[in-house]
């Protein structure tokens, strides 16, 4: 049973947490909190041990009533590796003190890949982080890309892909972060960094992205455009989706023609806090026009990369080798039915 | 002097009005109203003409202290040509009184290109409705991307289009419609209609269209990857689109990174509803790779098509057959900068 601890009990952290709890041959020995707000107050709840990740805060949290078992150098000594889920740019700067303390580090896609120096994708690298220090788990639009980019890739090859992201401006529990009713080039260049950062994973594919942030809080959406390498039917390209894990095809017709009805469809799969950690891609959208396919596809960008974290752990700790077995065990512990 | 009626004084049809009465060689002689509502009022004040489209409406006018001059039938005698305004859809269906009233007709992009057998616009093929009984000037999107792929086309020429088009909710207006919270693919299918209708105006183009709704009112954006025929820089592209009326090339840098800051812009322009009659082009997204050229540009949907409309009636009446001489002409009247 591995030791497992969260640095950053937020939007990624608590998931993770919940995630590896879920596992039979992993634990949460754990998290870190800054602030004693309601996520440390359900961390007690459900029994994690919280410690602070910065010094000097006793007072904080005595006030809101919260037990901590310590700092987070009292953390380092009780686990095997350290997910980092701190805010983008931080968990860079924690890489030192997770080597000085011994401990690995897996990081988000919040980090540059240069400064980690090694980025994972359970699809597309898996290998690469076995028995590796420290790991970047690429982004959530990333991680989209690659999880139905990967299988067409097999399927018949790759060109050239194009791709325009349009990612929500912000978390449901985000209020100050906008655009309230305006549509924000995000970045106002071409390409944006999700191409590069598909490359750190997918070495060698041909990607051109662009991105622009809308009033939504719910999902991005992608609208792809792959060239191929070999011609195969649009019943090719589904039926290998299907058989993808971590990947659902979705009917608008059905009534999921938006991301707001994908996310009520994962209320009522039961899944916890209303989470979609598959890459739900809209069967009507596929479409192969002289030898290019195009498909949509929606990102729970809270929740995806919950699993390629737990996959990750497994991979830098070499408790398995095998992408494919590690994949379908946190999917069956996690109950991801794609 | 031509004269010119207005059937449908909505979100378009008010807007023509008041380009109509800006040029000096043809005035708008009645507008009509289904409903006494308060553009009907502001109409009034205005000094427009009002005649109603539906019969038996008399009461509903006199109730809320409308002088009205007829029904539409009236107005059929007094001009050379009904710019018709209505809702998508119910155009083509006026189409029969227009021909047997003996009035020429324009119609919006609501209707479809092959019930009115003749589509629109004045940089792409304004000769084709000189002297014509029956044009469409072609929808907002459409209007958008002809704007800046023409001048593209006559500088590189243009092998292959892609253009992924983020479309707004609603318009500002229409409190009934969404998405409040939600990316829609729509059409969840591809390609959109907007490549075909963007061919029905630039013959032969080869381009394929995607398009979401998501939940804004302020304007449309695109995301275009155009392969060209041959090497130019991107200097030259912005050379070219600086140069093309109805075009404004804008800096994210200056302030101007979003749909919601070029509408301020507008308005800070004095501009007649805050409307932004060009085609705004963010100069930061122009890139080559590969001899494709990636550009993003805003759209202003609730008044793009406005200047077209008055470029329409000047060739369906022959009082004009250059393009470029109605272009400028319905510019410099009503004061677009571009």
């Amino acid at each position: 049973m591995k030791a497992v601890g969260i640095n950053g009990y937020g939007t990624i952290g608590k998931r993770v947490a919940d995630a590896v709890s879920a596992q039979d041959d992993m634990k949460i020995v754990g998290v870190t909190k800054r602030t004693p707000n309601f996520e440390a107050k359900r961390a007690v709840e459900l029994g994690y041990d919280i410690y602070m990740s910065a010094p000097d805060r006793e007072n904080l949290f005595e006030e809101a009533d919260i037990p901590v078992k310590g700092t987070i150098n009292d953390l380092y000594d009780k686990v095997d590796v350290i997910v980092d889920c701190t805010p983008g740019g931080v968990g860079a700067k924690n890489m030192a003190d997770y080597e000085k303390a011994g401990v690995k580090g897996i990081f988000q896609g919040g980090e540059k890949h240069d400064q980690i120096g090694r980025s994972f994708n359970s699809f597309s690298n898996f290998k690469e982080s076995v028995g590796a220090d420290f790991t970047r788990v690429v982004s959530c639009n990333t991680t989209g890309l690659c999880r139905t980019l990967n299988p067409i890739k097999e399927l018949a090859g790759i060109n050239k892909v194009r791709a325009v992201m349009v990612r929500r401006g912000a978390d449901p529990g985000q209020v100050n972060k906008g655009p309230i009713n305006s549509i924000v080039p995000n970045p106002p260049t071409v390409p944006s960094h999700h191409g590069p950062d598909v490359q750190t994973v997918m070495k060698g594919l041909k990607i051109t992205t662009m991105a622009i942030l809308v009033p939504t809080t719910l999902m991005h959406q992608h609208n792809l455009m792959v060239e191929l390498d070999s011609s195969v039917s649009v019943d090719d390209v589904l039926d290998v989706l299907e058989k993808t894990p971590r990947v659902i095809p979705v009917e608008a017709s059905s009534g999921l023609g938006s991301t707001a009805e994908i996310m009520e469809f994962a209320k009522d799969l039961g899944r916890p806090r209303g989470d979609l950690f598959e890459i739900a891609v809209w069967k009507e959208s596929l479409n192969i026009v002289d030898n290019e396919l195009f498909y949509m596809q929606a990102i729970h960008q809270e929740s995806d990369v919950v699993p390629e974290n737990v996959d990750a752990i497994r991979a830098m700790l070499e408790m398995e080798t095998d992408p494919q077995k590690s994949i379908a065990k946190t999917n069956k512990n996690m109950g991801i039915i794609g």
